[in-house]
C-alpha cells in the first residue's frame, strides 16, 4: 500500500528549518530545483552538499517510500540534516558524512540527483553520474557562484548529456519594517538541469 | 484505492501546452504559485482566469481525484483549456464560462484559490472567498501589473486573511543564439499569498 | 570664467564616502538619479534627505558653480555631509538642519530636486515644488518601498506635471569571496522622474 | 575657450535616436556604462562595435573638445552613426569603417574605451588597448552574454589590468498599457570596468 504523502507540493518556509550559520537553500530556489528533478514514484534521490538538509526533507516528504541520501563533509551541517530529518518525521533520509563523488562509492540506483554543493569536484561528480547513473536519470545543480554556473556548462559531456536548461532566479521578498514595505534582495541563484542521455 | 499522479512535481515545459495568442503562467511561476497553495490530498481547487490552462493541468494532474473548477470568460481560451485537458488528460478540470465572481454561484467546497486574472474584480472575487471559503482556505495571486499588487495590499481584510506573503520573482533564461548564450529575461511577477482565517 | 570640473561623469565609488550607519544611496542609483535630473549649468540644486550626502556630492563636482542645498534632519547625518563636502572639495554644498518642506522655507529658484528620503512628507514636499518651482523643473524621487512607490503615483497632479517615468533597477555585484566570484544583490530601486511644467 | 555642453549627464532616451533594427545600448545602460568610463577633459574617446553610435553621442556631448572614434563594421549602422551625429549636432565624432583592432591601426592618445560589440576579437581588441594605450586608460565593456562575460574574465592580464569591477544590470520599465502599468523587463546587461596599469 502506498503511504501518501500529507503535503504534496514542496515550499516548507526557511524559518522552519533548525538553522546554525550552515547556508540553506532558500524556499523559492528549493520549490524550482525540486520541480526541475521531475520526481516520480519509485525515484532513488541524491542530495550532494545537503547542508541543513532542506531539499532531502522536502524530497523525503514527496517521496516517502524513496530513499534520500543526504552527503555532506561537515559534521556541524550532518547534525544539523539528522535534527531536521527527526523534526520534519523524515526517517527516508540517510545522512552520509563525507565528500562527494568518494562518499558515493556504494550507493546504486540513483536517478534524481541535486547538488547544491560540488566542494570544488563537480567534474568528478558529474563523471560519476555518467558511469552510474541510468539513462532519463535528471541533474540539477544550483550555481551561487560564477565559478559554478561557468563550469557547469563544461561538464556536461553533450554524448552523455542533454544541453543543460540554465535559469537565473532573482527572489526580492517584499517585508514589513514598521510601516514600510521593503524589497529584501535575496541572492540570485542560477539553477542548471539536465538529463543523463 | 488512491490514483497515483505519475509526476509528483508542477513544471510542465511551458511549449508543451496548446497555445494561441493567450497570455500564459509561465513554467517557474506556475510552479512556485501551486507550491505557496501548498496542495494536499481532498483539495478542492480553483483556477480564476485560468487562461491556456496550464495552472489547472498542473493541479488536476498533482491531485487526479479533486476537481479543477477553471473559470474563464474568453471563449478562445476555453477552448484551449479544453484542447490542453485532453493532451495532458486530466478529466477532473471542470471549465467554466464567464466572469468570476458571478461566474463561481454555484461552486462549494473550494478549499485553495489560484487568481492569475481577475478581470477588475479581485475585490469582488476576495469577497466571494470570504463567504465561501472555510478556515485554512489557501488565496495565490499572480500580479504582472503595478496596480494589481496595489490592489493585493487592500483587499485582504485583516481579520479575514493572514498578512499575506508578497515576492517579486524574476527569472532569466540562458538561451542559445547560434553560440552566444543569451539572457532572456521574463516579465516579473509579483505571487501574494494568504490564508483565510 | 568657467571653473571646469575635473571629473565630467558622477560614478564615485561608495567606498570613498564617510560614512556611519547612515543609509547612503549606491553608486550606480545615485549616477541613473543625477542623470534623470538632466543637469544643465545653472541650474539651482535640492537634495531633500540627504543622508551622507553622496548625491549632493556628485551633483556639486558637476557643477561647481551652482548651489547645492542638502536638507536633513538627522544631526548625525548633518556632520557626515559636512565632512564629505569637505573631503571632495564641494564648498558650493549648503547643509540645511531641518524637515522637508519646513526647512525650505527661505530657499528661491531651485529647479532640479532630487529626494532620496521623504520623512514622510512627499505630498507636502511635492506641493512646495508645485509653488515654488518653475516650468521645467525636474524632480526625481528614489523609492526603496513599496510604500513610496505608490504615493509617487498619487501625488503628481497631472496638470502640474508630466507623467512620470519609473524604473526599477536592480544591480548584483560580482566580488570575490577568495576564489569565488559571488552575485551580491543590492536593494532594487525604483526611480521616478517628471518635469513641473 | 571652452565650450561648455548644455547637457552635463549622459541620459537621451532611447526614442530620441535614429534607429533601424541595429541594437542600441539602452538610456540607463548608457548612462552607467559612460560613468564608469570616468571622463575627463581631454580624453581620447573610442567606441567599439558602435552600433547606433548612442554612446558615442553621449560622450561627444559630454566633452565637445574630444574626438569619439565611432568603430562600426556594418554599413546599415555606420549610416545610423551619421545621421545620429547629424542630428545631435556632435561632428567630433569620427565614424571608422571596418573591424577591431584591424580598423583602429592608425588611431593613437587613446584613453577611455568603451566595447559594446566585439565581433568576437575581443582577446584581439584587449590586447592593442596593452599596446596602444597609457596607464590609467579606462576600458569598459557591455556583456549580453554568458560568452563574452566569460572571456572579459580571461583577457585582462593582471599585470597590465586592475582587477576588473563587474556588475549585471537589470532594469524593468514600468509602461502604461491602457490602465495598466507594466513591468516591462529589459536585457540584464554585464558591465565590466577595469583600468590600464
Amino acid at each position: 500500500m502506498n503511504k501518501q504523502p500529507k503535503q504534496l507540493t514542496a515550499g516548507i518556509p526557511d524559518s522552519e528549518f533548525i538553522r546554525g550559520d550552515v547556508p540553506m537553500t532558500k524556499e523559492e530556489i528549493r520549490i524550482l530545483s525540486i520541480s526541475k528533478l521531475q520526481l516520480t514514484v519509485g525515484d532513488c534521490l541524491l542530495d550532494v552538499g545537503a547542508g541543513t538538509g532542506s531539499v532531502s526533507i522536502e524530497m523525503a516528504r514527496l517521496l516517502p517510500e524513496s530513499t534520500v541520501y543526504a552527503v555532506e563533509q561537515k559534521a556541524k551541517a550532518l547534525d544539523l540534516i539528522r535534527l531536521n530529518a527527526l523534526k520534519f518525521e523524515t526517517p527516508n533520509i540517510k545522512a552520509i558524512e563525507g565528500k562527494a563523488p568518494e562518499a558515493l562509492a556504494n550507493l546504486s540506483g540513483v536517478n534524481k540527483i541535486f547538488i547544491g554543493g560540488s566542494g570544488g569536484n563537480l567534474k568528478e561528480i558529474i563523471d560519476w553520474v555518467e558511469r552510474n547513473c541510468q539513462t532519463g536519470s535528471r541533474v540539477v545543480i544550483n550555481a551561487v557562484t560564477l565559478n559554478t554556473l561557468i563550469e557547469c556548462r563544461q561538464v556536461f559531456n553533450e554524448q552523455e548529456f542533454s544541453t543543460p536548461e540554465i535559469i537565473q532566479v532573482s527572489i526580492n521578498r517584499i517585508e514589513k519594517l514598521g510601516n514600510a514595505e521593503m524589497f529584501r534582495p535575496q541572492s540570485p541563484i542560477f539553477i542548471i538541469s539536465t538529463t543523463r542521455l
